[in-house]
């Protein structure tokens, strides 16, 4: 019987999951697809390296051409990372009509496009289930399950070091950079962790998530992103007050057929799914007319989880290979992309004020909310004990981002008000 | 371009759902299969009833018959729900090569594999999204998403009526009567509830996910089940006090090659995510040994959300149609079932007593623990208000299924213990 070859690209922590899940897993697989699958050959920078895994050297090549251009090889996984020259290598094995398994966020966020026009030309599957949100098969469930549906939101927890920062920030009361230190010596947070706290991971992960969801064509650039940095234990702990998580979410939401994606620190009502995931768990919560409120919980990160999509999407190629209909059934978006502007993006919002203490302040910023029509939930109040400013805390109903926007503005210029703390999108 | 053609069993709630979805969702369904869906014929039981939905009294018919051998129809949907007769419909469509859409966890939950089996002779797509958690896509999530890890852990909310009653003596303190009445009244519960409250739902649904999940064939018969209505308000407010919700749970788990599926009230600790799943919501808690834990949530019944999950899998059926690989994607079962003995099963208990309310009572009972190898997590001993018993609440570590009968089996002898008041399974 003939075995499925493949060549893995990379043998960090991903390609580890992916060498061990398919060595342990061979009398699984050959349930599933009836052929052996070999990892005939993997990429490595520095073949002398020291391995957490067995690895034959035979195997290890530092010549990535040595694998694309391998006769044998059916199927190339891309665990390698990196963007320009990934995706040379990438359209170099379409080229030869070898299939693409890649769990790399930011290559399908950039050139997913461009590669999955070269695949269909070539007639080649590109899968790529372990580039959002690690273990949890959200693509599968955008692209299959509710391919009868249309969905209308997708609000996601999608990376696990920010989710992991602030669980810690809400349960301990402690401060951003405490926890991102903390969270650097644990290995949930990189060195530089830029990428993650500001939002830019998160965004990569939605702008996929959104392209599938709403067939469109979302770009990383029609994101509005804002990351975590800035988020205070102050804000959590008066967010929790009000009944709140702050969460970082990336939120995408369809109306008709105009769409807006975000990423941002946001205000979650405890009582709603998203706020009660925890940790470096990841959880993509969607939306969709019929079916309604649905969440899909799991690990966004790690060795075996990521593994567990990759060779997921390995099976997945290996049967459309024995059936012969590889490259047919990924779904090219078929709507024209129309993006909301301000005044048609729409949410609750909390902003925290610092005033004047003093008498008519907040007949005063009330009156401003009510000029720009942005009406209010609910306004606490309370005297500051560090500082001579009173506190405001303020939840609008919906209101328009534009709207919301002006009223920040005509804020800027008023002398009772001291600082605008704060200000959070609400969700739930 | 050809249209494909559709044959409606039945038109209830979901059969009335799936009509609304495919009329309303035409363009988005053209943009994911490239041709038009039409419910060509609709059988009813009677065509004079007042409907829900506008539809042409010609698409109708009292005589399933002439949709079977319809020459014209390629797909059939039943949603007609039945077992013996239904099944006799399903075989002769499939034994004229059309293929199957179902939501009737009854039929294939007692008959599944047979049919399964007749669609594999004649090249026929038969999908089932819809017959577990409504619009949860938790069967390709099993089959697909999954496909390269080793599940060892299935926990599932899969009936509605019940987590509804639950979750309303929970949060309300009600009983369980007064709880059931009101879901009648709301339409949550049947007029006879049976196969919801004792577990009957849940079982069928629960032998289809482990039969996937595991690639073994799991029959009804292989279920231990128990339902909701001995659950008193009292035990529920017990578990509340030690960190417990009680929650009806479906539990397949695999160990090695040795397998055990039952459907039980179980105590579930509050900080496991299944914990929080309230109201008629459904959620699958799934781990498996790379993923680790996952869970899927969302809406358990209904008109339009088990509707999605039926139209996802005619748009699957009609993607395979157009590829010529109908019939080919299903797994059948590639594993021996072998069944856990009651030596084999193992979990934590929750045990509430009646004793006599004197001394040396609690060492007595404790010692009995000892004595089967039961060793114990937590004891709290308590007067009874309402009678002249003392209560003890007992939670064991893991202790297999065979000592626990032991221990209870002991307690039945026991002059002081008045009453072996409730025994729960503990998870998370």
């Amino acid at each position: 019987m003939k075995s499925i070859k493949v060549g893995l690209l990379g043998l960090g922590t991903v390609g580890t999951g992916v060498v061990r899940i398919v060595e342990n897993h061979q009398e699984d697989l050959f349930g599933q697809v009836g052929s052996p699958i070999v990892i005939e050959k993997i990429v490595v920078q520095d073949r002398s390296k020291a391995r957490n895994i067995a690895v034959d050297g035979d195997r290890m090549t530092e010549d990535v051409w040595e694998v694309i251009n391998h006769p044998d090889i059916d199927v190339i996984v891309e665990v390698m990372g990196g963007v320009e020259t990934t995706k040379t290598y990438i359209l170099a094995a379409l080229e030869q009509g070898k299939h693409i398994v890649t769990a790399n966020k930011d290559l399908m966020a950039l050139h997913g496009t461009e590669i999955l026009e070269k695949a269909k030309e070539k007639g080649c599957d590109v899968l790529y289930e372990a580039s959002v949100a690690g273990g949890i098969p959200i693509i599968r469930t955008l692209s299959e399950g509710f391919s009868s549906d249309r969905i209308t939101k997708i609000m996601g927890i999608v990376n696990g070091t920010t989710n992991y920062i602030l669980t810690k920030m809400s349960q301990e009361g402690a401060a951003y950079e405490d926890v991102l230190k903390e969270a650097q010596a644990l290995g949930y947070a990189e060195a530089d962790p830029t990428s993650d706290v500001e939002g830019l991971d998160a965004a990569r992960k939605m702008t996929i998530l959104a392209t599938l969801g709403f067939h469109a064509n979302v770009s990383l650039d029609d994101l509005a992103v804002k990351g975590i940095s800035q988020v205070t234990k102050e804000e959590i702990l008066y967010g929790k007050r009000l009944g709140y998580e702050v969460k970082l979410l990336g939120i995408a939401e369809r109306q008709d057929d105009l769409i807006s994606v975000s990423v941002q620190p946001t205000m979650v009502k405890k009582s709603h799914p998203l706020a009660s995931v925890n940790g470096v768990f990841n959880a993509v919560y969607v939306y969709g007319e019929a079916v309604g409120e649905t969440m899909f919980y799991g690990p966004g990160a790690g060795e075996l989880p990521t593994a567990t999509s990759v060779v997921a999407d390995l099976v997945a190629v290996v049967k459309n290979m024995k059936l012969g209909v590889n490259g047919q059934r990924a779904q090219a978006p078929y709507k024209e992309k129309k993006l909301k502007t301000d005044e048609q993006i729409a949410s609750k919002y909390f902003v925290l004020l610092h005033v004047a203490d003093k008498a008519g302040v907040l007949a005063q910023i009330t009156q401003v909310f009510a000029e720009y029509e942005v009406s209010l939930e609910s306004v606490l109040q309370q005297p500051n004990p560090s500082n001579p400013s009173a506190e405001i805390i303020i939840v609008t109903h919906d209101a328009s981002k534009a709207n919301m926007n002006n009223v920040l503005k005509h804020f800027e210029g008023l002398e009772v008000i001291h600082q605008i703390k704060s200000v959070y999108r609400v969700e739930g």
